[in-house]
């Protein structure tokens, strides 16, 4: 069918700036490698993806899985990794994209689809960054169509006073793509072949147009620097996103959201929270400071923090409270209980009502395999009590502080499992002296 | 007495652009509703103060109280609004404010109501923003005095051009306001009574003057963005007045302080601290990152934190050291004693140069009612005791470490409370072997 | 030796405006007092320094040691002060530099140096700041060479439009030093020595040259606000260097570096990550967020937090892990050993694959002495042990959950130390329904 619509995603580079073993594709962007968030944008608007990768780029091929890769075993510029990756398409249309264009927006990608289907041999996308500097000029016409691109190192003082610079990502039928493709040629100072090139064969096929995106979501990432840059943009999306739907977010630039991120409306976060992949906040939960959420489900009216990590798997049911220094793994924390200091439950399930005493740990790893513990409702953990997994605790049971609990504690029972005090009257100074003496003796 | 100066502050609006189910002026600011921030400030300045709200408004009437409020029922603009407000007074003068401008000063208070005192029939606030965009502009007159507010939609380019913008305060004697207020119409697009619609009508009665203010203090917070920027105004002044005090911030920025923290000079602050109410820092102690105080006193030399909690209640003596993952509530830590690691005091009082081990615990709550625990003098608490309150352990005693103290230890005694140690030869190994066969075999 | 180049460093000012008990020099900036930044960057240039000191600035002559001080008893002003410093000189160039300047690079150190060396009599540093303000003014003649400093008081409105300010930093030979310093007079306002006096009657003897540097290294620190903007400045240029190296840096400005830190290529920090004096960071390991890490060693493949304290003297080997709540102090974890949750470990060594459990504690501290605990190969240390050191756990071993481990524990054992659970039936909630009865009954 011609109108299968194709994105070629250019994603072959190593990135030398950036000093990695990685491709530059999977460097660290939202909690995951660069190459997904195009990839999930390409996904509203495409049919189909195809993504040239470099030989050796195995992680990344499995990053990109379903979607399809094709290699490029020679480096011989864009328009070699283009044509690589247009050569198994039949028909349709293509967009050409790059891979470190991450942020590129849905919006403006069916922008530039558009621009082509409006009768346009070829589109392509522009902006106006606050400093042009080395990018590649776009020279139009009068009547506002693309002439040509002109490298910023062969512009004329004249061309280089253009503002509208070449952000790379293109558009045109994949028939007419071929055919430049094979007619451009590597004759520049580089030997390679220039994507770019194209733009002129394809002004004399028909009109070509620019549509412009801004420099926060066309600014390509080659250093650490820029990636940091670029972290911070989706970052201060996120945010803005958070905002709008009702969240009070304290100190916006102190709190981390991922793409996946669901935060409903009175929803309070305070300074230095890290959210994860995976996190659905619901009205007027309270997140504290220094908390880092993950793959959980925060319901109404719950707080969470200080000092709180949730792991995935968890679930922090209405009312619920968490308190410092505790973490929750795959755990199911029941309406109205609490959780509040120095606590690690892994695998386990609480009911409603429960107290969870300060410095409770569950046993849930034997080294091997992970086992469950379960506590029912209006339980009442003592202080420092393990639970050693696999075990049930029933409703309205106690546990001793100090205790470790190894078999079942019935419904209404107290478990006790540690020794009795004895007190040994004037050891504890004895014990001192004697060591302070030791001290002094040197 | 016609000396009487009462606040009327506006406050029913819901701020729907907020998308929340409170009140705009029940949003969090500097850990408290917003309207208690233009409270503190007007108490320092008016006799009486009476705030507008809507219908329905307790938790906001309750956080008021004492000062008075009245209901605007029906939502028939600004004009409405103070009219119902000003209409409970007999006489003296009023200064209109709004609830949703919390950061402005005493100083600017004091400035309009100095500008009503020195003959002006009505004085007023104004601004010069960055971007003045659809703020209503101030019309002045030859000799400076404001002749007439034109909203942006009705204004004409030359007007618009006017940098100088309505804030939206006023003051004036109560008598005229009640007259002006009974003489404005609500003949506009919107229907409604505008209060902006009095200035024209104070023009003629006298001279109305502009005092100008900042955009800092007088921008409105009509969003949660808004809002998350005047949380950092606010911070920004606190951090600035601490720093004047002669503290070191090492970076303000992640510094969260309370409108009535007290930090003495040579206070160290470390990167990501969390202040809360009720805090007072004597001079040279030093809180290191990620700690998070809230109503505690922390004395000279003390040092809290890394990933410290201090919660209400706590007083930290002379040189007393908190280390990490370390919470303690409601606690009086005596002089040159330690808390280093993973432990929760609650409801205790600690005396001199005691050591308590890490991963200490009380247990001050029986799921019902808390109860206290008491340690002398030079005592030393081994790592992982639990002490059931109420317990009271004396001067020099010591607790074995994993001890549970259910019952007094005497001065100078050892108390143990912990099982013997028993090795089962081989039987670690055999346990281990066992489950990784297990596992091999699925 | 003519060839000698001497630092004098004047060091003797209190900072009033730091409204500090300690002097401006010792004031805190990357973790360390103020002036060893200037003393480790002159270093590398020169081959002695003198530091000038006021009377009783003990802490300070200690700090600057080895390197000499001389005491300033009167304060009669800048000249004064380096007429102290330069006195106790006997040839060779000097540079005269200002505590407060910590930012200064060896490089515009050593291009001050090179301007002298090319035949200036006098070579001074200069800046554009971008509010030029009180700074003094450069005053040069039409070949480029210095003429005067002109105070910003005494300049002239044409004077004061000159861009080019002065730095205050200085280098000249010893003998022209001191003939220039024992010429200047205090007949000014200030009654005061003024070392830029010195430059005109350097002019008379020989071309003066103004070296350029940023207003970023040459700003000199008075206040605390300027203290917290260079430790800011500090941290940017940290940061951009591991940038540079490869290292990912989610959110730079949350994520601060000490001078000496050392990290490699494909290191991952999250944010709110604060590193301290003495840390190396190897290739490919991950700090999570909110860590805190000084004085350790951290191998490839290590996972370090969220909420790691990495405390002097740890080394975390090659794909070893360290969870939530941990804190090692001068403690080897072996090979893919993990410590996970909740846990202290100091003066501790564990061997290869072992797993600490949650909770688990080293009992290092006798409230004298420190003692050591030695872990071996994968071993399996059950919840909340405590090791009561000194003790051994030989290869292979394990200890029960919740156990006290005050014995070796041979290779292969399995070592319980803790009592026997016990349930009481119905006590759990005939102890909760009496403590409810008790609260009802007030």
């Amino acid at each position: 069918m011609s109108s299968t619509t194709t994105a070629v995603i250019l994603a072959a580079g190593m990135g030398t700036r950036m000093k990695s073993r990685l491709p530059k594709a999977m460097q660290r962007l939202g909690n995951r490698p660069m190459i997904w968030h195009l990839i999930e944008t390409a996904r509203q608007i495409v049919d189909r993806i195809v993504v040239v990768i470099g030989p050796g780029m195995d992680e990344l091929a499995q990053q990109v899985s379903p979607h399809e890769t094709v290699i490029q075993y020679d480096r011989l510029g864009t328009g070699h990794a283009a044509k690589i990756g247009v050569d198994i398409l039949h028909d349709g249309r293509a967009i050409i994209l790059y891979a470190d264009n991450p942020l590129l927006t849905a919006n403006t990608m069916q922008r530039l689809l558009n621009a082509h289907d409006e009768g346009h041999a070829l589109s392509l996308l522009g902006m106006r960054p606050v400093v042009a500097g080395h990018y590649g000029r776009i020279v139009t016409r009068v009547d506002g169509q693309v002439e040509r691109i002109v490298e910023f190192k062969d512009a004329s003082e004249a061309e280089r006073s253009i503002t509208l610079c070449n952000a790379g990502m293109m558009c045109a039928d994949v028939t007419h793509l071929k055919n430049w493709l094979n007619n451009i040629t590597p004759e520049n100072a580089q030997n390679e072949y220039y994507l770019t090139d194209i733009v002129a064969l394809a002004a004399k096929q028909g009109p070509v147009s620019c549509v412009e995106g801004t420099e926060e979501e066309l600014a390509g990432i080659n250093s650490r620097a820029e990636l940091a840059q670029a972290e911070n943009r989706l970052q201060q999306r996120l945010r803005q996103n958070a905002l709008e739907q009702g969240a009070t977010l304290i100190d916006p630039s102190s709190i981390f959201l991922d793409p996946d991120t669901i935060i409903a409306r009175d929803v309070v976060i305070e300074p230095n929270v890290f959210i994860g992949p995976g996190v659905t906040l619901e009205e007027g939960c309270v997140i504290r400071a220094f908390s880092h959420l993950e793959g959980c489900l925060v319901k109404k009216g719950a707080t969470i923090g200080p000092y709180a990590r949730l792991r995935p798997g968890t679930v922090c049911r209405e009312n619920s409270h968490i308190g410092n220094f505790v973490e929750l793994k795959n755990t199911d924390l029941g309406v109205g209980s609490k959780v509040n200091h120095l606590t690690y439950l892994g695998d386990t399930k609480v009911g409603k009502m429960s107290n969870i005493g300060a410095g409770s740990i569950t046993c849930n790893y034997d080294g091997v395999f992970k086992h469950r513990t379960t506590i029912g409702n209006n339980c009442f953990i003592g202080s420092n009590s393990v639970m050693v997994a696999p075990v049930q605790i029933e409703d309205d049971a106690m546990t001793a502080a100090g205790s470790v609990i190894t078999q079942a504690v019935p419904s209404g029972a107290l478990a006790f499992g540690r020794a009795r005090q004895e007190n040994k009257a004037g050891k504890g100074r004895a014990l001192q002296q004697a060591l302070q003496k030791k001290k002094e003796q040197g």
